[in-house]
């Protein structure tokens, strides 16, 4: 019998600027038995999510860098083909964070079982996992909108804006989406059932906000960052509440050339008395059986849609990464892997 | 007898950039007789205040601008000369908002009755008036430092970051202050009795500054803006907390030049879970009653110590203005009015 193997896709540099194919290198390696109390897994589908971006970098941030050569950080789904833990059997599917791999070893002790009878296993990556949770403990304990108010969300077609929108809605709150392009446009509003939606490509994209938000906005969830938040500044009423989650447009971003921004925004806060508050969903972690029953009944009903954007094999993962970082993707973004 | 007459300093011109002289014009208008309801004061002392800076500016801000030819505004200590009130008798010291004038017929509804006995006057512009009201008010309900965290304030022999620095010490937080010049930093080292100051002309500030937070900085007590803030930011602590009342460093300031800043700062509330918060005293008015009598205890007991800067003649308040925004005063800035 051949030695089992592995196949993963590995931080090969750095990137400087904006990410190349060059920064990936793809690899087989021998895949070793599991340790007592590890499962092997089988990965099916891998998520890709924008705060992958950040642990290409050197940079200090919320977490540690990935190291070069290692395997790529990310969640997946994954069932379960070798045992060496008493609660789990082959072919229970889990939530892991294998990294970018078709096979992992992983301890038990950080795994979530799911429940295919649920809802389709690919959602707890998504709808039903930490794009999710973002978006519900970020309006939740942040934003807190109030029946009436306007809150305003970019990327509203991708995981967190979608649910982002929806949970508002369900608040009292009128739902007004940022996407781009027709397409994304056309989806947020007549599948997802915002309240409206504006184009940010289109040329006129600042007087279209403003029309679409004519008492203002109460609550902006940030998660691109860039010129949008340029856009949203001077509509932000008094007291208006900023969860940062993700600054996606500013990732890739060449040293910021002048004009400096900055004061003018702190001029904003202090003079409209604004909330600008940055999360990492963790924080919140003691309220994630909340969010998994409370969205996961309105999944169920059907009453909060998602959309999903799926590739196909492993080795295409650089290159759809590549693309969400410019906006390709539509919907949440997830490589079937096996 | 001679018609009573007022003199006042009114707005001539707005500024371009900093204030000149040039900006403001002195009249002698008559006085007229109060008003049913209202009393007539004679000005003892007018509060010279960051804010004010603002007012003499078109742009939108969290109060309208003063109009070209009307008298500055302004807060300021009054002796009663004239009553059209049952509440209000010749003689009461009240706080009013008079503006830049030497005498004022003013609402007795929006007085309030200072007692001479209880603590200087002056006092009620200052550590017992609205500028301490921002320090309290900021800090407890947005900063709210705990035990041994470390909290840094600006402007820390001024009257707001005075206040802030020693509410901080009893609540159990570690005091850090930043002022200009070695009198100014003496003074809050040894006077007021921070647990440490750093002087923000010393041209190693960002490192002396890091020197002096070894654990870092929990609350950063925004009073000042500029360059301050870009010694701070790479000190922040995870959930970190920036109460924002007032930006005097970028009042004056030119069109902001690049790079741009606002990306970094953007960066660091959300990889840091940082709060940003703009406020306004008038938020917290429901809790005038407790500073009043917290504060007001702690300063008849010598516990919290004040600083005043007081100016001669009503003549010389934009002098003294003008200073002020540039760092002059030392301690609460108010003019002897008469």
């Amino acid at each position: 019998m051949s030695v089992p193997s592995c196949t993963q896709i590995v931080l090969a540099a750095r990137p400087q600027g904006a990410v190349r194919a060059s920064d990936f290198r793809q690899e087989t390696v021998p895949l070793a038995e599991p340790a007592e109390g590890q499962v092997q897994l089988q990965v099916l589908y891998l998520s890709l999510d924008p705060y992958m971006r950040g642990r290409m970098d050197e940079r200090k941030s919320y977490a540690p860098p990935v190291p070069l050569g290692h395997a790529m950080e990310g969640e997946s789904v994954g069932r379960v083909i070798a045992t060496r833990h008493p609660d789990y059997a082959v072919g229970d599917i889990v939530l892991a964070r294998t990294g970018w791999r078709s096979h992992a070893n992983v301890a038990a002790a950080g795994l979530r079982k799911l429940d295919p009878a649920a809802a389709p296993v690919s959602t707890g990556l998504g709808v039903l996992g930490m794009p999710g949770f973002t978006a519900y403990s970020g309006l939740r304990f942040i934003g807190q909108p109030r029946t009436g108010e306007t809150v305003v969300v970019a990327a509203a077609s991708g995981p967190v804006g979608s649910l982002v929108g929806q949970l508002a809605q369900i608040q009292g709150a009128r739902a007004v989406g940022i996407a781009g392009g027709a397409r994304k446009c056309a989806h947020v509003k007549d599948e997802l059932g915002f309240d409206a939606v504006v184009d940010h490509g289109d040329p006129d994209f600042p007087a279209l906000l403003a029309d679409a938000c004519p008492d203002g906005i109460d609550v902006y969830f940030e998660n691109v960052g860039g010129a949008v938040w340029q856009a949203v500044l001077p509509l932000l009423n008094k007291y208006a509440r900023v969860p940062v989650c993700g600054l996606i447009a500013q990732y890739d971003g060449a040293p910021a050339q002048g004009p400096d921004r900055l004061p003018a925004t702190m001029r904003e806060v202090l003079s409209r008395s604004l909330t600008l508050r940055g999360f990492i969903n963790t924080e919140f972690a003691a309220h994630y059986p909340d969010f998994l029953r409370e969205v996961g009944e309105a999944v169920a009903s059907g009453r909060i849609r998602y959309r999903e954007d799926i590739v196909d094999g492993l080795e295409n993962a650089p290159r759809a990464f590549m693309g969400m970082l410019k906006g390709a993707n539509f919907g949440k973004l997830l490589v079937r892997v096996s």
